[in-house]
């Protein structure tokens, strides 16, 4: 039995998300989209849905189905109300049940009225470059590894990475509390190191620690770390959820620039015909949830992204966004100094390169070889 | 240049992941077998990687590769200090960079030994059936719906479904703190409609709502659901963190049973070559972070598991796993009365129905419907 229509108040404020859809056919397509936008909110059969405003409003609303590369881009409207204030209740309607479904892929959304009131980045690109002191020039970042060594090795290496001009020295990803490399003393040891350099080089280096932890004990760690001297925060979102990094962004008392990184969001992006697009979970999402820098693997290294993956990764960081700031795209994942150049063309100058293990191939002696990515950087710029 | 040697304190004992890896010959999957060990531990070249217990022990090390269905599966060993304490930490060593790259899929992982003291469901299969009054038979549950309802339409179905003898009756997935149903209101009238249906039925329906939202506000949701009487929570970890889900399954001040609801977890398992395994993700991870039921697509409604996949995460609700209670499969995503016969072959009497549209279709009078399936699954049971 259809359930009885109820008036629900809305503003008529809607915000939008597309999607591609695998189907043979327009019709297929269409059918596709109807389950998709009931599945995303009533989750309820049409024939038993209320009619009147849920069924005409609350439901989400086809707005556009276009043939496209043997997929349909599908554009769906949702009524602002059904999210409310929650950014988990955004990714829940944006793709919630709907990521269970193959050939269901989120390419892009757009924020409606209210939600352009998000605060997303603390810095974004402007207020690093000037935290940062680097007005115009791409930066630099690498990361203190490998799993294993102690908190002293690893900030003899931070000390180096900041002698050197390295601008953000970063725990690697992998790096957490672990017996042999506890985080407070790391911690401690390289915020320690990489200031010492500074009083050397007069530059200005920041050591970034990963906060990626228990849900209890997270914003502890984030304080102690902001205590110490660090001068920004490691997330990786897959591992403590998409808005605890957006709560380390708006707190205030916290203050500090926030890198994401993609550990274990990847499966977002290993299907060409579902989950969500590059642009979306490196650009967007990374953004909406409070970052100032996004890292990814470029093309070319390790991993498997396209350039033009990279390149619209890249748009996502930059394209209009509520009011939200531009952040810095952070390609990695066995980047090399000889990659550089061609980098630079997709990238320009509104990058921060993130290079590892190939900052210590050039030579043997470290700082010379940050010295050598530095001015190589620059002298592009 | 290699970095400089330094010894290790590791106790030995290691935990065992079991990946697929897509390749063409054993060579070439030994190959990216090397490439994922290195990837998951020191994110570094390997001929740069310092000798000694780095190289020897705290990369992952390979325990066997075997052909097996045009794939190959690698079981990789970790030290479990690479974990240390942290379920975070666990989940990016199996899987953090991995599961950027196509064509790596975890199937199933084993705990070490330290790992093996991690709690785990509060409840699990026993605590429930006792918690709920049901030492046998199947349980069943129903989700209020549809969104746009407003707390009171929304405790009126409550209200039946109690009646009707349905044992845990749940917020859809899609009710969060939206302004035609604030959380606070709808939980308070939901939890006091079920009550009162319980005192004339003498059953222990309890209702459950869901609590996943803002980082700093899921705990102050989950303690307010306590002190007004619901009888359990619902948790998205795909958008609160997997952790999240721990941390209140841990808290000896709720001590509430906890259901698992896949939202924004889909695209782990859309890949049939990337991601991870179903048995893996609704079964061993809902498991290890804290779920006493884990809610999942069934074959035959609207989604596209198959009956080997749903009966592949029965298998990894009650597989050994540290000292982990065994938990609920709760199977829905479509499923009516009807297919209940079917379900029974693979689910038996360890399962709860979930039921959502479909409950509403049998007859007119929902309370009806409600006790249909209840003697319906216990006639069978």
């Amino acid at each position: 039995m259809r359930l009885p229509s109820v008036a629900v108040n809305l503003s008529g404020k809607r915000f939008v998300v597309t999607y591609s859809i695998a189907a043979s056919t327009i019709e297929d397509a269409n059918k596709r989209a109807v389950d998709l936008a009931l599945e995303q909110t009533v989750e309820f059969p049409a024939d038993l849905t209320p009619a009147g405003d849920i069924t005409d409003h609350i439901v989400g609303r086809i707005e556009s189905i276009e043939a496209q590369n043997e997929k349909f881009l599908v554009r769906i409207s949702y009524a602002e109300e059904t999210v409310g204030a929650e950014t988990t209740q955004f990714l829940n309607v944006v793709f919630g049940n709907s990521s269970i479904q193959p050939g269901i892929r989120v390419e892009e959304f757009e924020l409606s009225e209210s939600m352009k009131a998000l605060r997303g980045p603390r810095f974004g690109r402007n207020g690093l470059r000037k935290y940062l002191n680097a007005p115009t020039r791409p930066m630099l970042c690498t990361a203190i590894k490998p799993m294993g060594y102690g908190p002293k090795e690893l900030a003899k290496l931070a000390y180096q990475f900041a002698l050197g001009g390295i601008d953000i020295i970063k725990d690697d990803h992998g790096l957490a509390d672990q017996n042999f490399s506890t985080y407070n003393e790391r911690l401690e040891r390289c915020a320690d190191a990489v200031a010492e350099a500074n009083l050397k080089t007069g530059y200005k280096s920041i050591f970034m620690p990963n906060v990626s932890t228990h849900a209890g004990l997270l914003l502890e760690r984030a304080q102690f770390a902001k205590q110490k001297g660090a001068g920004g925060l490691l997330v990786c979102p897959g591992l403590v959820g998409w808005d605890t990094m957006r709560m380390l962004a708006d707190d205030d008392a916290l203050g500090l620039p926030i890198m994401s990184h993609p550990a274990l969001i990847g499966s977002f992006t290993t299907s060409k015909d579902s989950g969500m697009s590059h642009y979306a979970v490196y650009g967007q999402m990374a953004r909406l949830f409070g970052a100032d820098a996004t890292v990814f693997p470029s093309w070319g290294g390790r991993f498997s992204f396209s350039k033009e993956e990279c390149a619209s990764i890249v748009r996502g960081t930059e394209v209009e966004l509520g009011q939200m700031a531009t952040i810095f795209p952070t390609p990695g994942g066995g980047m090399t100094m000889e990659k550089i150049p061609d980098m630079r063309s997709v990238y320009g100058n509104e990058v921060i390169y993130l290079i590892g293990g190939g900052l210590h191939r050039h030579s043997d002696d470290l700082v010379a070889n940050c010295h050598y990515f530095r001015e190589f950087v620059e002298g592009m710029a």
